[in-house]
């Protein structure tokens, strides 16, 4: 795959046609150009006491918007599933209480308007990927929509994914690499960090990188985090949780306040150096 | 993954609570136990004059089920999205005029009354394997699910989605292998033919083989499918189309009526030497 | 890769300016052609009570080559490593005792004349597919070569393999698949069993399935052997061992001889229908 | 696997039983520890003109270390296959002229004494990383190694593989992470850049990233170079070359000098932010 294929395939996200860096913006958020952004908080959200302590720390930390799922996808169908529309209500208010914009996961057409209700952005899951109802009743949403890329799905399959959205209208898309299915198990998935280059070459739309997700484990996200701001990443999603181990989903991929707070800062001076290179070569 | 950690996770898929095989009424079609039950059909739907010269042929051959889709999960929003509605009556008038249940494809919990209303066995493809909403609605169908296997799915991750659908109340579920993403590029995925016997092993669900998406070329259909009785699958999934090279979908993948009366010979052969031996060692 | 870039790139193994399978004759055994050829015995010579034993079931049987590894390529150094020269003159006497050519596993060019003195085939192990000094050493033996594909080897990559051998001098090449590394665990690699026919168009060479080595679990072998001959493998590497609880190597993948002997006789009456049927499609 | 598990495999690896990081001393070069090795140089010597303006320009540019092919592990048997001995000789020549040392490719232990006269670094390849009678044979060298990861190999057998080298009496060993074989195309193979922090948590081993090799393409070099620096790499072994369209092999992912020198000068910004946070969390 090259530019001239890409135009054919998927003219409204190929860079041919948008040379120039596009970004998102929600609320008084910029995503893609020059700036990082750090989307952070809980896997799910819990209960409120929960999610307001998070979200203030990530916020006092620097964090721009507050994640927090309400419906997640969970490969077993005994486990916690979120705390579905209760969720998203504390999610929203701890949002506006610290003035940031929220991300919430999406997982079904039936839910949109429950979701849209709530949230800033709409996250479409790995595991939706290629829910292609669902990408085009997000495509006419006029809301800003982050797509995470599919397990096993390459960079041309990623990128006709955010085609459909474009396609049915929105072109308010920001993608998402979260590690692809390999052989190697020293972390959950792989992470292909280096779409984030390939991205830039063929593409407009800014891209950022989710290390909880993609490893797995907490000790693995500061280092990654740091990679994925070198490499030329235009934010990242962190899972930060202040109880961890009490955590009811992905405790132990979630990195504490304290040590958030430590790699934000870590992210500003690489993000200083960056910025004084060239884009992606 | 062994039987006992299995039989945790997915207590109703797992054989251990369950130790005979089970199986799938469909009017009067049985899928699973001894017999070979063989799906065929068009990729697509395409106007009544093909869908019902195929159905002649593929029952004329021996096929037990039509099959043909109507809605299509294309990688690109720019191809042949399928006939919707039209196509589903159409389907349904080949399947009575031809005595066969017919089988078809649901993306969308929104279609769900839609494609209820016409297919006896309702379809749910590879890349919707984890969509776990539509997962719980077909779970409270009362009819037959046939469930692909994901790209990336790890077998165990597919008996979980199996899990889903029967924790949701429906307990007819067959399981079809149809490739996944590997480094090999020779077919269009690598066709994992011996999570045939991996499935015996670990569950009491029929599984089925689908060599036409797994390889894309029609060459490879026969031997494949020849391979997959003889390892024991409980049926077949085949695209067969009378004009292939004018197929809107599929067509390089697609027998001629011919080949695949030919290959029904075949298969009936090696069936009967398999059904000699024992199950799965 | 088609016929015509493999005729660029691999012109004595592709098919093109060869039309006709070849075939390897060893002594009074012929690999490749329409014959069925099985290929039979431990994974590691351990004594003569062993490789007696062992060699006399699997003739019996049918077998048609006695295998036996002394050099053994083992991932960690501290697990036995063969019992070097001493297990290449038992592995020769049991193959004499029975009438049986032999083949056994070549890790190093400086062990070439070692080898070269005692066995009929000489095997290439996976791990070995691109060490290609060692492929022009062979290339020079004027005695059959197995080539066994590397876990991460493209078909492409196997066949240029071959084309070394072939290049410098040799052309009495056996191909062998026995599996590739995949994120699939329920065995050890993931069977490329469909590479069969993708050889059998692209290239004349025989190709031979090896399932022990590929599932590391003896359940899996004669379902997965039935299904490597009836796509048309040409032949299969099978490991026996008369006591695998006490086997020194692979003791859990090998069958124990009256199992292989059932297996043999099912894989008779799947060969001869499938020599009824045309070759690959 | 985890630190204790390690430990019983790989005793002599495992960081349980040395804690500290350890490093390797080649002349006046100390790779591991705080500081950042860089290796570079051409793919393959071509003439004393070519290797001499590469080693000027890489010194110049702050590289310690020389880097050249003699012996080239080509797919094909028809691509050149290195100068050999005479490019051995003008590697030398080279890095004694600018008192770097050098690091070339050892390919068969037949070829050890060669090599070992005018290296100061064997570099085992990726395609022979459980070439274990070559593993076996440096292990006796009393000079550094650099071990290169394999594609398919996971993490255990990397660590297995340095393990046979440090069995045989050697602990100069340097691991070189070079990309995993995955479905993803847009580069040629995946870098598993995460490795990194996977290794340093489970050994005292220092570890390098080629950035070259694992992506095929110049563009790519820089940004990836930057992240393996950011995430903790103890160096890189880069591709350089002042006329990359007339390399003879590799020039689409050689650097020219005055990019690597630009690259050179950002690696140094963000290495000495990398060293004022802790090592691998």
């Amino acid at each position: 795959m090259n530019l001239e294929s890409l135009q054919q395939s998927c003219p409204l996200v190929s860079r041919m046609g948008h040379p120039a860096d596009s970004h998102v913006q929600v609320k008084n958020v910029k995503i893609g150009g020059s700036g990082l952004v750090v989307m952070a908080g809980p896997c799910a959200v819990e209960d409120e006491e929960q999610i307001m302590t998070i979200a203030a720390a990530v916020k006092a930390a620097g964090a721009q918007v507050l994640r927090g799922g309400a419906f997640k996808p969970r490969t077993s169908p005994y486990t916690f599933q979120g705390m579905g529309e209760a969720g998203l209500i504390l999610l929203k208010q701890a949002g506006e209480a610290f003035d940031m914009p929220v991300v919430t996961e999406l997982m079904d057409s039936e839910d949109f308007d429950l979701i849209n209700e709530y949230t800033d952005i709409i996250q479409i899951g790995a595991r939706n990927m290629q829910n292609f109802s669902l990408l085009k009743r997000v495509g006419k949403a006029g809301k800003p929509v982050m797509l995470k890329r599919g397990l096993s799905a390459t960079l041309e399959e990623f990128l006709m994914a955010a085609e459909y959205i474009m396609a049915s209208g929105n072109d308010q898309v920001i993608l998402c690499e979260r590690g692809i299915r390999t052989f190697e198990t020293h972390m959950r998935n792989t992470l292909d960090l280096n779409v984030v280059t390939a991205v830039k070459e063929l593409s407009h739309l800014p891209i950022i990188i989710d290390p909880s997700h993609a490893t797995g484990k907490w000790q693995m996200v500061s280092p990654l985090s740091r990679a994925a701001v070198a490499i030329g990443a235009d934010g990242l999603m962190i899972e930060v949780h202040h109880k961890p181990k009490e955590a009811l989903s992905d405790g132990p991929q979630s990195l504490k306040p304290e040590r958030f707070n430590q790699l934000m800062q870590e992210l500003g001076h690489i993000h200083g150096i960056i910025r004084q290179t060239d884009s992606w070569s």
